[in-house]
C-alpha cells in the first residue's frame, strides 16, 4: 500500500491554550497492518476537552501523549485492510485511533459499530464516551431520585447535554448552565431543560437561589473555577457533586483554582466524587444499549456539531475551549 | 434557690480569633428547673473546634449561638434538682449544657453516663462527641479495608487520635500528620501510629512520597488548608477524603483558601465527602458500645488534657486554635 496517511503529532506541550507550534501536520506512509490488526480509513475525529489533559506531561489516569506521537483521539472509520478473522473489511469500528486520516490497530482494541443503527458520528458522542461519561456519572456516582434538583455546568456540551436528557427521564427537576443566550435557549428547547442559567450575562449565585430554591442535590460539573464555587455553595443537604471536568482550568497557566467554599460538604454532609469514564470500560456496553433504545424511542436527542477537514483540527479543538460548539464537537475527514 | 450562676456568654461574633470583648463574663441566678427539666451542676466543659463555627452567623448545620445568650458547648456534670421521673438526683449526665457552672435542660435533652465506667471526662472526648465523629467518619465515610494507607491529620488531637487508633485495630497502615516534635512522638510512642509526620519541620509532600508509596487510601482530614492540599496530590486511586474538619480556616480573616488539587478525584475516581456527626445521633450509642469495649480490653486509649477554672475558659479555648492540646481538651469547673 503506497497511499499517503496525514496527521497531526504533537510538537511541544502547550503552555496554556494550544497554539500552531505545539503541533506537527505530517505526512507519512499509510502503515501495515500486521498480526491481528485492522486498518481502519478514520472518517470522524472526536474533539474532547479532556485531550487537553492528555497533552500535558505528569501522572493521571492515562499516559501523556509523546512528543512527536499522533495526537489520541477517539475517532470512528470504516475497516479497509484486515488481519483480524473476526473483523471484516467494510465493517465500521471506533476506538483510539488518533488524529489521523489511516489508523492500524489491533482488531480487539476496536469496537464494531452499526451505522444502521445510528450515523457513525453518534458513536463518538451520545453512543460513546460523552454519552457513556453522562450516564455513569449520573447514574452511578449522581445517584437521582425523582423529584431531585439537578445542576449541569456545560450544559450545551456534549456530556452536559446527555446529563440534563438522563436526568429528566429519571424525573429530577434540571437546571442548565451554559455560556451566552442562543446555548441557553437551546438547552430549554432542544433539550427539555427546566431552566438554565447564563453564567455570562446573570449573576450566578442570585441565579441558583432563584432556580434552586430547596438547594442542590446533584451538581454535575463540567467546568470547575468560579461556577463549580457558586454551586457549593447552594448544596442541599446529602447532596452529591459528580466532578467530571473543569474545562475552565485546563488551559490555565496559573494555579489551578481551588474551590473555596469546600466546607459546604461538611455542613451539608455532602460528598463530591471524580469520574473517569475508563473505569468503566467493563460497563460500556451496559450504558450504549440502554442509550441506543432512548435515542430510538426519541425520549433523548442526539446533537453534534460537525466541522470538516482534518487540516481544521487545530482550530477546531479551539472552538471547544472557547465554548463555541452545542453538542458533540466533531471533525469530519 | 439562691445561688449564683457565672457563665460566658457571647457578646460579639468575633473576627479571626475570639478576643476578651467577645465575651461576656456573666453572673446570673440558678435558674428552676421547670416541667419535666433537671438542674445540672456541671463539672466538665468540652473545648471543640466546631464551637468556632457556632460563633458565626450564617447557614451551617446548626444554628448560630446568638448575640447575649450562653456559648453552647458539650458539658458534662452532676443532676443536682430534677422535675424528670427517668432522672434522679445523683446520676451523671452529659449534653448541650453550655460553658456555665449551671445549666436548665429538659430531662429528655441529656444522656445519662455511667462514671464507674469511665470517668466524666471521658464521656466529652472518647466516649463523647469527638468519638462519636471518629468512629462513624472512619468507618462509614472512609470505610478501610485491611492494608489501606490511612493519613489524619490533627493526629494528636481528640478525634485524629481516636481515627488513628481506630484504623489499626481495623488493619490499617497510619501516617499521622502533627505539628511539633512532642506531639509527633506521642502519636507513634502512645498511639501506636505507624509513622508520623511534622508538618512545622518537614516538607509534607516529600514525606507524604517517603511514607505513602503507594498513595493514601482515606484521608481524614481535621485541618484543611495546605495539608488537605498537599494530601490531594498523593491519592490513590478509589481514595476516600473525609472532610471532618479545617482548623486551620476557621479564624481566617481573608478568603477560605479552596484545595487546588482537587482534580486528583478526577483523575483517581475518588471521593471528598464532608461529615457532621449530628447526621449520626440515632447511631451514636452503637459506637459509644464498641468504643467503650476497645477501651475496657486496653485496644484503645482515651486522652484528655483538662485545664480548670472556668473562668479561664476563654484562654483555654484559644489553646485549641493554637494546636497546644495534645488529646482532648476539657475544663475542669
Amino acid at each position: 500500500m503506497d497511499a499517503v496517511n496525514h496527521q497531526f503529532q504533537l510538537a511541544a506541550r502547550p503552555v496554556g491554550l494550544p497554539k500552531p507550534s505545539d503541533w506537527h501536520y505530517a505526512e507519512v506512509p499509510v502503515a501495515e497492518p500486521g498480526e491481528g490488526e485492522v486498518l481502519v480509513k478514520v472518517q470522524y475525529i472526536s474533539l474532547d476537552p479532556a485531550m487537553r489533559g492528555w497533552m500535558n506531561d505528569g501522572r493521571s489516569y492515562i499516559a501523556p501523549v509523546g512528543i512527536g506521537d499522533v495526537m489520541r483521539s477517539f475517532s470512528a472509520g470504516e475497516v479497509i485492510a484486515s488481519n483480524d478473522p473476526d473483523v471484516a473489511v467494510g465493517e465500521h469500528v471506533g476506538g483510539l485511533l488518533g488524529v489521523q486520516e489511516y489508523a492500524v490497530a489491533h482488531g480487539k482494541g476496536v469496537f464494531k459499530v452499526d451505522t444502521k443503527l445510528a450515523p457513525l458520528p453518534v458513536y463518538l458522542g451520545t453512543l460513546g464516551m460523552p454519552g457513556v461519561t453522562a450516564y455513569f456519572g449520573l447514574l452511578d456516582i449522581g445517584k437521582p431520585e425523582q423529584g431531585n434538583t439537578v445542576v449541569v455546568s456545560g450544559a450545551a456540551g456534549a456530556v452536559g447535554g446527555l446529563v440534563g436528557q438522563i436526568a429528566k427521564l429519571k424525573g429530577c427537576r434540571v437546571v442548565g448552565i451554559a455560556g451566552g443566550p442562543q446555548k441557553c435557549s437551546d438547552v430549554v428547547a432542544q433539550l427539555g431543560f427546566d431552566a438554565v442559567i447564563d453564567y455570562k450575562g446573570e449573576d450566578l449565585d442570585a441565579a441558583l437561589t432563584e432556580h434552586c430554591p430547596d438547594g442542590i442535590d446533584i451538581y454535575f460539573d463540567n467546568v470547575g473555577g468560579e461556577i463549580l464555587d457558586a454551586a457549593l455553595a447552594h448544596l442541599a443537604r446529602h447532596a452529591r457533586v459528580v466532578i467530571c471536568g473543569a474545562i475552565s482550568q485546563y488551559n490555565s497557566t496559573t494555579a489551578i483554582k481551588g474551590p473555596a467554599n469546600y466546607l459546604s460538604l461538611l455542613v451539608n454532609h455532602a460528598s463530591m466524587t471524580g469520574f473517569v469514564m475508563s473505569d468503566y470500560l467493563d460497563r460500556y456496553g451496559e450504558a450504549v444499549t440502554e442509550m441506543a433504545g432512548w435515542l430510538a424511542s426519541g425520549q433523548l436527542i442526539s446533537r453534534e456539531d460537525i466541522a470538516e477537514g482534518l487540516e481544521n483540527f487545530p482550530d477546531t479543538l479551539l472552538r471547544l475551549f472557547k465554548g463555541e460548539n452545542i453538542g458533540k464537537l466533531v471533525l469530519k475527514i
